[in-house]
Parts: structure tokens; C-alpha cells; sequence
């Protein structure tokens, strides 16, 4: 790490921006040392980590405001610490930063920072800074889970339920928006947009833990991620119908847009879980995320033919797939 | 994380290059899921946590080799996890891949993480994968120290010793022949270029965690990280015959190059430690260095006057500030 060096306008940037971040925990050495300590104390838990990046002009676009990048930030990664059942500790943050990036930016930057991070409990320990031609925010989160327990994403057994949580499609509407490739009337322009904008993670992972055989969020799409999901020995038989979809984006499919479910299926950054678990275990889930008002359905079943079905006709074809990589 | 992925591109990289890295320790998921869990096991250990990256025309040149590539970001590292007083445990790997980047390059790269690897009993735990238009790679290294042990970089007495390990300088001196702008005989300018090279980090930190009271790598130069380390208490006073040169340097500031002593003490990238210890201590620290084939100098002292003192002039008002920021 390097967030304390002689450049006064680097000392600048953390002491006015970052030091708040760090709520004065212990290990953080107040960001005065090349490292940081991580200690979880609880010895029955084990850390769980994980690492993803934000790229100007690829994950988002080069007037987005820092808001919106604070937030697409810490929910890709708060989204996989979620989906291993995890409950986020602590965070590194890598930032790659250009010119014109000024104190207001890292004012709104960094307040949108610290909101999530009270939000959700847990506080910056270290990082770097660098500078570069574009800017690219990386981070790596730590959450902490039971030792006992561990969450594959590619371990279930034939017959087992697949739900998924939240609404598909939301955000690759706002997106569709904003590149001006679909449009509706101003409150649900407005409303798609900001769900492209400030997408929010889904915390059921870590309250249901002790129940599913298998989970992993919504980044690169329904059908991608579940593909990621299958194994060599088992498929999916997706009910086409129950792919949860809400009113507003009904609307929008239902719309002259040249627009449809199937345009949906590969939309990536909803951050909504897709959950595979025993059937017997179906209940509890369904109550568990009841009661935290989170939206679940069951939308299919593992079955023994490899590869995704459908219990409908849906026309995959001209559908491209989501990649952030590409 | 997002190493798995439908792009196949990126399937080949983390199956070809990346999944050896592993060493198949369960924690990773053999890279098949968006996180990791690193786990301890030994409940008298702490986790230390560091994350350094290096970049394309700051860190290093656009045609330094992979190889090269791999042991900077390794040893950027490992040198704040030794300077901790911690050993290696695990590391994330964020690569930011230009289109040229090809497999003879991904490669030689990985070959030499594995030879690391290897040399200091470490292993990859995750990462991801970008598309950049320049090459950056990123990573975040994880140690384990004794739970009561805590290495300040600012913490000492009036009086302590300041020891350094290794040589100054000649990574610097490696740089500026590949700059051309000085030069010696063929021998000494492949010597000084490899040093800037192959950095290698001091693994004398964990060994003497025990008797020290601060510790910093050489990361900035030896000004640099000395005035990081000076809290608001005491200043330092160095004797500069004692500052350690090679014979090789010493040849290179007796040519008729115009370069001196002054040059090499903002030098980055030495990768040595600046150990301030109780005198009391000393005789310990020289005993456990030469024992591992260390060199160490004991160059100056804790003292009352604030800032950083020599015990003879040195002309530092035209030496320029190492800063990888700038």
C-alpha cells in the first residue's frame, strides 16, 4: 500500500478524503504504515475475499457521477461477499486516477463511501493510489463466515429448486436509456436509470446460508451466470413465466421498443442472487427473505439434461451475451 | 473476482496460465467462483494485508520483459509483508491486459510468479481479469504474524539504532543506464540493469519481528521513507560513511559520471529494510542477519532535533524527489 507519501496533493487525498473511511480502526495504523493489519478475533469465523474492478468507458461511462461510481463499486463486491454467505469486515481500495478528477469528486466520492459503508458495517483498511490515463477503481472486500460452512457455486443435487431474488433486467433497461436505444416516458426513463446508476446489492446470502447448496449474484447476466453455475453432470428447466419481472419493466417490453424478455435474460449488473437448494429447504428461504422484504422466486429445477432449457419458446439467437471483459 | 467468465479468451488465460498458481489449496475454488476463503487455521496468527501496483511507463518500461514484470510486482509486495515482520501466506492478482499481451507473454510471467511462489511459500488465491489500453497489474499480498506482534513504521525512542539492509542505489544506478544517462563498462551496465530488473525483497523482517521497534522497506528512496518514518518527536542523525554502497556503485561515483552519493539517497526501489531498533538489540539483529547471509549497517540514530540529519554536508538542493505518484 501507498497511501502515505510525500506528494502533498496524494497526502491530500487521504487525510481529507480517505482517513474518514477507516473509522479509526486499530489495524488500519491510520493509514501511516505500507500495510495493514486483519484481525477478525472470533476464531469461529474464517474470512472470505474477494476483488473486482470498475473501468471508465467499459463498466461505466466518463461522465458518471462519483456517486454512481461509489456505489457500483462496493455492490459488485459487496454482491459476491453476499453471495458466499458472507457478511462484509472491511475493504482495500485501488485507485487509478486522472487529472481532472478534483476535490468535489472525491468529496462526493468518498461521502457516498462512507453512507454504504454505515449502511452496511464495515470500514476501509488500506490501499493505493495511482495515477493513470483513465480511471479504473478496483477494490477488494473481506467478509467473514462461519468456518464450518462453505458456499460453492457449482454444488447442488438433481431436482434441487432454483430461485433467484430481486427483479432481472432493471439496469440494462437504464442502460438501453442512456444510449438512447429505447426510451419511455420521463419518470420511468428516470427510474431504469437509476437503477443502472446505483445498483444495490442483495443481502439474503448471508441469512440463508445454513440452507442453499449453491448461490452466486446477477453480474453478467441470468443465463450467464447461470451457466457458470451448472456442473458437467446437470442442467437448468427455467419457467419462463416466473422469471420475476416488474411491473415498469412489463411496461417497457409491452412497449413499441423493439424490445424482449429474451433482450433480459443476458442484461448484466441486476446484483440480485441466484440461489440452488434442496426443495425441503424451500420454506425456510421463502420465509427468511419474506421477513427482510426481499423479493425471492422460484423459477426452475435441476434436472438431469445438461445446459439451460426453457419450459417456452424463447429465441436466444440474436441475443448478445453480456461480457464485461470484451 | 470474476476469473471464470464465457469469454474464452479469458477461460484460456485462467486455465493455461493462472490455475497452476493455486497450488490447488481449497480456499481458492481451483478459481471456479467469484470469491475465496482464507482461512489460517492457526489461531495465534494474525492476517497482514498489503495491496502495490505497477504501472506502464511509471513502474516500468513498455518492453521490459514479462519476467521482469512478475518479480516487480511480487517483490513491491512481499517487501511491505517482510517489512511488517510478516511471512508470505497468499496474494490476489488484478491484471489490466493490453491486446498485445499474448500467451508467450502470459507464459513467461506465470512461469516466474511459480518460481516465487516456490522460493517463498505463497500461492495465488484470486484476482481478475480487464481489458486496459495499458498494461497495469495490480495485487493485493496477505501475511500471517504473531497475534501480539504489532510493526509500526513511527514508533521508537531517543537513541534507538537505524540499520538498513542490503546496498543503496543501484536499481537507480540500473535505471538511469537504461535511460542512457550514465554508463560503464558492459559488465557493470548489465549488473546495475538487472538490479533494476529483478528487485529482490529483504526477508530479514519476520526474523527480527521480535526485536525491533519499527520497520519500512525502501520503497521511495532512503530520504523518502526515513522522513515517513520521523514522527513529530524525534529526527534522525546519519553517518554518512556508514550509508552502504557496493564496490560496483562506488566505481560508478568515482567515474567521471556525474552522479553522486546525493543522487542515490532519494533512489527508490531498493527494496532493503530501515529497521529502528533499541541499542540493546543490536548485537540480536547482527547476529540473525549474518546467520542468513543479510547485509546490514547500522547508519545513525534516533535524535532529539526534528528532520533528517548528516554528519557531513551533502549537497541534496538539486536531488530530485523519488515519487511513483508524480
Amino acid at each position: 500500500m501507498k497511501f502515505i507519501k510525500n506528494n502533498l496533493s496524494e497526502k491530500l487525498i487521504i487525510n481529507k478524503y480517505l482517513k474518514k473511511l477507516n473509522c479509526k480502526n486499530k489495524g488500519t495504523f491510520n493509514f501511516e504504515n505500507d500495510g495493514a493489519y486483519l484481525d477478525l478475533k472470533n476464531k469461529n469465523y474464517k474470512l472470505t475475499v474477494t476483488t473486482d474492478n470498475i473501468s471508465e468507458n467499459i463498466d461505466f461511462f466518463s461522465n458518471d457521477t462519483p456517486k454512481s461510481i461509489a456505489q457500483k463499486i462496493t455492490t459488485v463486491n459487496l454482491s459476491d461477499i453476499f453471495a458466499m454467505g458472507a457478511t462484509p469486515h472491511s475493504y482495500l481500495l485501488n485507485l487509478y486516477l486522472p487529472n481532472h478528477i478534483n476535490e468535489n469528486w472525491l468529496n462526493s466520492f468518498s461521502n457516498q463511501l462512507k453512507r454504504i459503508q454505515h449502511k452496511y458495517g464495515f470500514y476501509l483498511l488500506g490501499g493505493d493510489l495511482s495515477k493513470s490515463n483513465k480511471l479504473i477503481v478496483s477494490s477488494t472486500f473481506f467478509g467473514f463466515i462461519k468456518k464450518k460452512l462453505e458456499i460453492f457455486q457449482n454444488k447442488f443435487n438433481l431436482h434441487d429448486d432454483i430461485l433467484i431474488t430481486g427483479n432481472i433486467g432493471e439496469s440494462k433497461i437504464g442502460l438501453e436509456i442512456l444510449k438512447k436505444k429505447i426510451s419511455s416516458n420521463i419518470n420511468l426513463n428516470q427510474y431504469f436509470i437509476n437503477k443502472y446508476l446505483y445498483p444495490i446489492p442483495c443481502k439474503l446470502g448471508p441469512l440463508i446460508a445454513n440452507h442453499v447448496n449453491s448461490m452466486k449474484d446477477i453480474s453478467d447476466g441470468l443465463i450467464g451466470d447461470l451457466t457458470d453455475m451448472l456442473n458437467s453432470k446437470y442442467g437448468a428447466l427455467i419457467n419462463v413465466n416466473k422469471i420475476p419481472l416488474s411491473f415498469k419493466t412489463k411496461k417497457i417490453l409491452n412497449d413499441k421498443n423493439n424490445f424482449r424478455l429474451e433482450n433480459l435474460l443476458n442484461a448484466g449488473d441486476d446484483y440480485g442472487l441466484i440461489i440452488i437448494s434442496s426443495q425441503k429447504n424451500r420454506n425456510k428461504i421463502f420465509n427468511i427473505a419474506n421477513k427482510n422484504n426481499i423479493n425471492i422466486a422460484l423459477i426452475g429445477k435441476i434436472i438431469s439434461e445438461k445446459g439451460i432449457h426453457f419450459d417456452s419458446h424463447l429465441d436466444l439467437k440474436n441475443i448478445e451475451k453480456f461480457d464485461h471483459f470484451s
